[in-house]
């Protein structure tokens, strides 16, 4: 056998880690099993409590900006302290519901891992309505709680601020959304993980950040979206015209950003395309030798 | 014997974790064990320590923003600290009292647990009474410190603002508690902690950061209590009409929030729901035989 | 042997852990170990980056307060910065020496810890000089590189804030460092270390949280001190008259604190009395048989 | 054999670790591996991010305190949302680049890791040049989103502020790069990674949090380099005068921090020069035996 000179290290070594061989789009078996609606529910639940938490900051924090404004402006929790919401929940129910659901939360981290054959489609497409669901639900219950507020202050809908046009707000989630996924990626691949002690202990604490991250840079461009199921709830229960006319920007962009982080990682960082490179010339080989 | 196809996978074969035995209601010999007194000096200690902290960065936050009134405003900790306070402190308490106590620091957390059999009756109603012993000791510690600052700024006491109602409020604890329990069954539950490696490492972590999230959102509204013992302890010192009134609040929406929170992780996640379905249906399947 | 009822579980039965024999008071032959020495050297740095980042964080807050007064007091990292500067640095310096010196950093941890005999009293001696030494030049560079901010806000240096008695000063320093050194007993425990894995992981946060906590709540009070180098630094370079009369408070009541800390973790958490007594009684048993 | 009394105290004994051998200074055969491209264009994704977040952040703050100044400077994320961006963001990208790359970064932290011979040269060069590109790029990207925006408000470049004298400057990047790579080290030590579980599970974090504390302490100085491919990279793209005669500081001051660093660690914590010294003394000894 020739052996390529430019190959990944690992790909004829004995492997001291398993991928796990990739899930087959369609799985009937699943829907068969009770973790499988657990899971499902998990994820609805987690999604709401994710949106009832982070919208209730953010109409909490305009309203007092508001009504103490002419010098107590700092009597909330800041732009900071909102950023703070959003990725501190996420760090705390990806923590939840990792080992019950993967701990998705997000339509895009649902397609990312689709795409790399890590979750099925019937798991996906149902993880993604349970993702909507839970998303509107959660923003319902915000403005079940304090109707007058909510409608005021915006409802936490996410669109496109004056002054930016649209193609700067698709690019703002493109990145951010490659910023989170990219770090989902890392977080749960299986050759890291038996690697570096830090990867599995720390998981939901990166994942948290990154969207913690991601919204300290781009709250004064789209609000952050870079989670399609957060932006659909507010616009489902704001239903505001621009927040629809808008709507597309916050799917459209976080799944592109999550197909080039899933791409970067399988076929970058995971040499993907090496090895399907090195396996087809080693099978020409053989037919030629 | 018949397998119901919708069952909970674990149920059946072998399992790579041990629940522990559903604690019972009374437990006499408790009672013997210099363990358990040193479990409820613990959780007086904590809980003293918790208030004292937090409820004097609450009144030097009003201290300062009054004070330096007129642009300075933000020469405080803002409502940011304050969230961190009460958030970092439980990281902290529940870190070093985890293997005393359990770390509970509080009734609602404590209700939770005896409702899933993992606490005794009378070790619930020890820590209780410890831990409202403890808030009221922390508090008057405040207080004692800084008479007149303390009254001037509303003695850190839980009470409902302006403009919202009595539901509203009870609302805002319900599932404020219930992000925090829930993330307590999540970080103590045997089989997760088997698995999942930042399930036990991180646990004090995330179970701060759910009472630093909850605090974001809903101090505007109640001031967050998801303590009883700290509404308590507040309300004791305080002594304030209204404080006093709205105590139940402080009560009846925490212990809701952690009985969901129980229910939701006992007969949701872990399936208890179809496990003793399941056996029912086995046993009848036996019978029939 | 009568088995006395009310025992310490671990004091008879197998342990799966080891405490360490206690440290010697005296202990000559750690002078000619070249381990010592580095660990001397190790917490001066430490002490000098500790007291360097933060003095630094504190006169830049001071001056862009000041500079940019009238509506810009945001400009600045504000008091929660501050906090985070103490809390992070503490954080980030345990981590980094703790497997060199312990990564005391402090005198007041020190002296907890050769109270509960786990370093040897040339040891604490030698590390408080180096502490002191180190938190002098760390403040010293701070005011070389700019003179005049340095002595126009305060030098960093504790005292007790205008309308506080000596009282409540000396109170805060000591249940803040109670605080302080219980995490750090809690963290350093073997019992513990061997049962809880988030023990011996974590343990570097929730040390630096606690320092992050205190000063959130007791900078309007004392400016915090809990660490008697901090304050003694501070005080050499400042060379004020007020933070000289007031560097008692910052002695006394660190030291306190870090002896009840001692006190509660060795006698009530691990016991210690209840052994004592236990075998006492088991001696003097065996003596009447 | 005559044993030294003043010996580190595993240089003789059996080791429970492993020193990973010295790298090459030249390495030839790492350019026939694919691992190696892939590590540089990790460098150089991770650069690009965490400029891109960045500098996105700080032009957003800038924009947000100017629009609304006259009491709403309160409606940004403050300075201390942007140090947490340099923080976060770094501690992100070392926890997903950390298997590939090492997770650098940063050209002083590869100036310090080559020094200590645990880089070749060609790697050392190679990640370099990746990470200014990468730098430029992400500093690229914010000025394609906002071109009004990004001039306007100063480009992220890192100039020194007025009232600061260049000694200054140059001090306070070499203390904070030391900072940083001295964390760098203590989280990459083979010795210390064996003995304490924290070392190697935490290690992005304090990495992180020692960015996040040199930006609070030095963003009034020096707006904080301690990355000289960040700082190149803002150049650059806002091209301005001032910041190309200001560069030389955020390129000697790192590297003369990461040397001190790097020495600090090699010859003073590990003993390196004790050990070089006894070994020639047993030398000798053994000569003359």
């Amino acid at each position: 056998m020739t052996k390529d000179e430019l190959v990944e290290e690992d790909s004829f070594s004995g492997k001291d880690y398993l991928d796990p061989p990739p899930v087959k789009t369609f799985e009937a078996k699943e829907l068969k099993k009770w973790s499988f609606y657990r899971a499902v529910i998990a994820e609805f639940i987690a999604t709401l409590l994710f949106l009832y938490v982070t919208v209730l900051t953010v109409i909490g924090f305009k309203s007092q900006t508001d009504r103490e404004s002419g010098g107590g402006a700092c009597a909330s929790v800041g732009l900071l302290g909102i950023s703070w919401a959003f990725g501190g929940m996420i760090f705390i129910l990806v923590y939840c519901t990792a080992g019950i659901s993967g701990g998705h939360i997000n339509p895009a981290v649902t397609f990312g891992l689709f795409l790399a054959s890590k979750v099925s489609l019937v798991r996906a497409l149902s993880y993604m309505v349970a993702q909507c669901l839970g998303a509107t639900c959660g923003v319902g219950l915000v403005k079940a709680f304090q109707p007058s507020y909510y409608n005021r202050y915006g409802g936490g809908a996410n669109m496109l601020s004056d002054g930016y046009n649209v193609g700067v707000g698709v690019g703002a989630e493109i990145t951010g959304t490659f910023v989170l996924v990219y770090t989902v990626f890392s977080a749960t691949d299986p050759k890291r993980n038996a690697r570096d002690s830090h990867i599995p202990v720390l998981a939901p604490l990166p994942i948290g950040f990154s969207v913690f991250m991601v919204h300290l840079a781009t709250i004064p461009i789209t609000g952050t979206g870079i989670n399609p199921a957060r932006s659909f709830g507010a616009a489902v229960i704001y239903n505001n015209q621009k927040a629809w006319d808008d709507q597309w920007i916050f799917w459209v962009g976080p799944f592109v950003g999550a197909a080039i982080a899933a791409f970067y990682h399988q076929f970058v960082l995971r040499a993907g395309a090496m090895k399907a490179y090195g396996s087809v010339r080693s099978q020409l080989h053989e037919l030629h030798a």
